[in-house]
Parts: structure tokens; sequence; C-alpha cells
């Protein structure tokens, strides 16, 4: 099978793009996200203080990169052409450079879309916005042009997204079956990610790249969710020692040519108490009301309407943190989310984690996030290691 | 030791940020940066869709964050008062609710700084920037704010960097002693990531906080740059077999408290052919030139011209990739640059990365990475792991 995006399908989307900045009456298109440069030219990289950025024209596409990215970008881009300037900020700053490259394309007349102002100040990086170092041009930011084609999932990106899940899932397995009472959290995510990984590179072969700098392979791990601190959502992770009695919140990815999927399950360690059997069940209810409200048609807000019902049918509001889940896919979280205040419409070829929690002080937190892929009856849910909590207590 | 920056020092940092605000006729301050946030809070957070932001007034600093963060930064920020929101975009969208803070907070008599526009565009967010929902009051911009005093590293900064580089070190030695033909770059790089981390958590005690979502503790690996591929400055992960002749590019890192430090070596498979150590043996004066260069009181654009003339003096500017080096600390890369562009002064507290690179199409990368100090009378290199070749050589 296919491990990366092809180039007909970057060349498609290309089209596509094309085709809507003709829609919208502008003569081209400059991106600034890394994730939407990959998006349109399969080129992945890490994003410095040195700006980087597709300009989509009429006639052509251009790549324009830090003079260090030149081989790369010529070796891995879907471009008509690279083009390189020495260094940040250098003799000339780099959106100035832009500028001149941007005339010599021929895009002055206008109007002209970019998905933002400018670069956006990662890593010390400071300059002008587009509009400063072209003056005389009309620029419009455009940034929902490329996160709206996003949305939909093409086959490619669902296979490699179903891909991902095969190998989260062993992450998985590895993290479940090195915990134990006294086991430090962050050993047994770094050593289940590393024999998922090792796993992972010699079942896919060479032709596997994982085209991410987050993860080189697979991934498991509780982030800091152990015991009391799992009823912390988004807590960091620590070197706390897993103990009998604790709830454990764990989360396992695989990075699979820039596609991600997520998968998370709530663990007890030991024989789980009437309250914590009590919780881990309202979960389990909770995500199912989540699962059954998903339907192409229907808007986003609807889903997590259904989800805040439930908490209020069970007197479960104390203990809501956040909407019911995101869109993913070569983001960790993408646009649309499950939360009341998104309209937008649940299409088919669109993939979601479905995650809403249950997070009670002093106790822990009760969270499964599963990845489910949009269907045109309904919805297929991608990762598939066991949800129940027999499954899930450890010893 | 202390692990961590300190509440007083949290605290110092607030006051010069008042003093700076009074200095500039400010009235207050929203930073929507989360590396900011961290810096005057000690706040370490997962960014996501959610907006976050800190509001640092005359009276009293505001730390605005989403209801998934209450519990995380009430225990752990260094502010005088945490205001949560229930989700994004949620019924009333985010920034909506923190233009209603401000106004409450007494700051829309104005000006008001701000370290951008608005929330940045992270993980699918979009929304509103902070002139459209405070159109009465004025927005100025000042990124530079913070990052200007970032640049000066405290007492305490230095000790958790110096921390940092210890086991960055040890996380090297077992990237080296794991390093034989056949192995899979990643697989090794995992595998020392994870003893190192073992031995760093064990050794810290239970005050260890990496506050980092990157990294759990220790980290080394190759990152792409083996063989051929260490010619590509920033190449990505692929699972490579490491070979007899080959050249290698490595990192290692850790995080102690949110800060880092940088540490690269290069290394050979087997016995160095000539021309592999006539470039390593360029690469040891080029940096040696820099070190050399770099003195406070100088421009940072020095640092980079005196390496250039060495790339010039050596016919090697066709194996020039990049400039010299930027400073660190919580970001991995900050400002200020060595580079040409860059006319800030070197002062005394300044930390950074020393790293020239020669980059020879079908041989290979030549790059050490060290981190270095600013004295009142000169520099200190921090990182000491070994430089020449006889010590990097594998087998």
């Amino acid at each position: 099978m296919r491990l990366f995006i092809s180039r007909e399908e970057h060349l498609r989307r290309l089209e596509a793009v094309r085709h809507e900045l003709d829609r919208r009456g502008l003569v081209g298109l400059v991106l600034f996200s890394p994730m939407q440069v990959f998006y349109l030219t399969g080129f992945s990289f890490i994003a410095t203080e040195r700006p980087a950025a597709l300009v989509v024209s009429d006639n052509r596409s251009t790549l324009f990169v830090p003079r260090l990215e030149e081989e790369h970008a010529t070796a891995h881009a879907v471009v008509d052409r690279v083009v390189s300037y020495p260094e940040y900020p250098g003799d000339i700053h780099p959106m100035r450079r832009l500028a001149s490259l941007l005339s010599d394309l021929g895009v002055e007349r206008g109007p002209l879309g970019a998905d933002g102002e400018g670069y956006p100040g990662v890593m010390g990086y400071q300059g002008p916005r587009l509009r400063e170092v072209l003056p005389e041009i009309s620029v419009q930011v455009v940034r929902d042009l490329i996160e709206d084609m996003m949305k939909i999932k093409s086959a490619e990106e669902v296979a490699l997204i179903r891909e991902s899940v095969r190998w989260g899932n062993l992450a998985h397995t590895y993290l479940q079956e090195y915990t134990r009472p006294g086991a430090v959290e962050s050993e047994v995510g770094l050593r289940a990610s590393a024999d998922a990984s090792a796993a992972m590179i010699r079942a896919l072969g060479p032709e596997y790249r994982p085209l991410s700098w987050l993860f080189p392979g697979a991934h498991a791990g509780f982030r800091g969710q152990v015991g009391r601190q799992s009823a912390i959502p988004h807590a960091m992770t620590t070197n706390a020692r897993i103990q009998t009695g604790d709830v454990l919140v764990t989360g396992a990815a695989a990075s699979v040519g820039g596609y991600i999927s997520e998968l998370e399950r709530t663990m007890v360690v030991g024989q789980p108490s009437a309250e914590q059997q009590r919780f881990f069940s309202l979960m389990l209810g909770v995500q199912e009301t989540a699962f059954e409200a998903i339907r192409p048609g229907r808007p986003c807000a609807e889903v997590d309407r259904a989800v805040r019902a439930y908490f209020e049918r069970y007197d479960l509001m104390p203990y809501w943190r956040h909407h019911v889940g995101h869109a993913l896919g070569t983001g960790i979280h993408e646009a649309p989310f499950f939360d009341i205040g998104d309209p937008t419409e649940i299409h088919p070829g669109m993939v979601f984690s479905v995650e809403p929690g249950i997070y009670v002080p002093g106790l822990g937190g009760f969270r499964h996030s599963d990845t489910v892929l949009i269907t045109e009856d309904g919805s297929e849910i991608l990762t598939f290691y066991p949800r129940d909590l027999v499954s899930l207590t450890i010893g």
C-alpha cells in the first residue's frame, strides 16, 4: 500500500485551489502556514525563524524557502519551482525578497490571497506584513480557503489515517502491557513508543516516512494524567509513579506520511472502586451518546448539545471541562469542532476525534478518545482498542 | 538545587514589565504567545484552538484560560487571578469574552500593548483581532517587549540551562554508545532518549518537571541526518539504517523547568576517509572562528561575518547553508541570531547555539552545535561533549 499522498493528488489539490482563486477573483495565493504548504506540496519541514511560503499563481506554483531547505524542497515538494533566499534576517529581509518574487510572478496586479498577514512569529521571527512590503496591491486574508479543503479527506488520506490507527493501537497495547504499580509514567510511555516504532519501521519497510517532527513513528503515553492529576484534561508530563488505585488517561498515535490519528483510553490500576466504576460507566454512556449524534447533514454543534444534555441529565456539569472533539488529519486538532458554537455541517469524508470527558477532582479523569470517519449514511469508528473497564483494568 | 524558576523571579519579571509599560505609556499588556505567558507566570500548557491570554494591568495580573485549564492554571501560574471561559468557539467567542474582561479590568482607556493582533491560528483556531473586539481603544503590537527581556538570562535561568546541558550530554553518550552499522536511526534515538530520561528522573527526584510538551526528559537522535542525507541541514526523520562510511549529524537536549540547551555532533561510522577528515577539520576550524568572534559589546552580525570570511578563505561557500546560531532558553530558537542581518549587541547573560555547518552534497553534513553563555569578559561553552574526530568515530 501507498504510505504517502501521491503526486497526482497533490496536483488535483493545486487545481482545486486555482479554481477557487478564479471563483473569488484572486490572482494568486501566498501560504505561510507550514501545514498548508505541506497539504498542497507534500513538503514537510521544520518551521523556524526563517520564513517559507508557497505562491500559487495562474500558471505555476513556486516554493520560497531559506537556502538550508533548497535541496530538501527540490527533492520532496510537488511544485513547479523552488526559489531560495540566503538567510533570516540576512542582508535583505526575506519578506522583501518574497515581495520581489511576487512581482516577478506577475501577481502585482492583485488582489492577492494569503493565509495570514505575514509569516507567523515562530522562533524569534519578526518581520513586516505582506501589505507593508507590497503596498500597491490588495491582500485578502483567506485562511479558510485551504482549511475548508482540508476538512473533507480523500481516499488516500483516509488510508493513511487507517494505517496510523493500526500503529497507535500497537503503541497503546505495549503501553498497557508495561503499566504496573511502581512504574514511572514517562518511562512506560517511552518504552512503549520505542517498541511500537521499531515494529512499525520493520513492518512498513523503507517506503515508510513519518513526515513529522513530533513523532518519528508510533507514540503512546500518559502526559501527566496519572492518579488525581488525570482530572486535569491537559496535564503536562511529570515523573509520577503509577500506584494501585490510580485512574490513568492515555494517548496514542502514529505518524504516517504526515497523517495522524487519535486513541485515548481510561485505565484503572487494581480493582476499580465503586466510584471509579460509576464514572467509567457514565463516560462510556456519554461517548455512546456522541457516536449516536454524529450523522452527515447535521451541524457539528448538535453533537456537543447531545453530550451536554447527557451531562445535565446525570448531574455531571460540575465535571464538564471541554467540547466533544475536533477534526484531525495532518493537524493534531483541525477545524471543525464538535462544539455548540460550530455550525459546520457534518459531511462524509470528515474525520473527527470523539472524546467527551468527565473530570472528578480528587478522583480522576474519565475520557476515551476514538477516531471516527463520517460515511454516506453515518460513521465508522476507525480506532479498535477495547473500551470496556475489564479490558482496561491493570493487574 | 532548584529545578524551576522561583515565584520571586516571576514577580520580578512582572515588575519589570509594569515598569516598561509605564515607560511606553501603555495602560496594560495582553500576551497571547504561550511562551511569553510561561515566561511571566511559570504556567506551561498545551496551546490548542482554545485561546489563552495573560493580561497585565496596573494593579494585577489576570490569566484568561479555557475551562479545561482552570485547575491547572490555578495550581501553577504565578498570577493574581485566573479567569476561565467555557470553550472555543462556544456560544460567545472567547475573544469577545476577553474584551469584556479587559473592560472590567479598566484598560479600556488605552493605549493597550499586545504581543500580536490576536490569538495565533493554531490547531484550527479562527477569530477576530483584538482591535475588532475593542474598536474604541488603541492597541499597539509590542512583540519585542517580552522578547527583549528574554534575551538576558538570569542566574536562575542559566542554572536550569546548565542542568539541561548535563542530561543532554548523557542522552548523547547513550546515542553514541548505541550507534552501530545496521541500526535504524530512530530506534537508536528512541532508546538513548528513554535511557537518559530514566536516569534523569531518578537522579533529579520528584521535584523535576520537564514543563515541555515536546520532550518528557532528555532526548537524542539524528532526525534523518544519516549518510548522504546528513548534507540536508534540516532533514526529517526517516528509518534509515546506519552504514559503515556514513557521516551522522546528531542532536541532544533535555527539558528542565521549561528550559533547554543544544548539543549537536558530527560522527563518522568506521575509519573516516581523507575527504571526511578534511571537512571535519574545516568544521572544527569554523566553529573555533565563531567562538573567538563572540565578545560582549560586539554586534551579533560580526560573528556571522567572521564565519563567512572563513568560508570564503577556504573556498567553502558552495557548502554554506545557514547562519551561525541563535539564542535559546525556553524557545528552541530565540532572537537574537548570529546573522549578518542582526545588529543586536552581544550582552553578558545571553545564551546562544554556535553551529556553523558545512554541507557537502553526496558526502554529508559537518556541524557541531554547542551552547554558549556570554560572560562579562567573553564566553563560556556550557556543553562539554568531546568535539574531536577520534572521540566521534564509531567502531
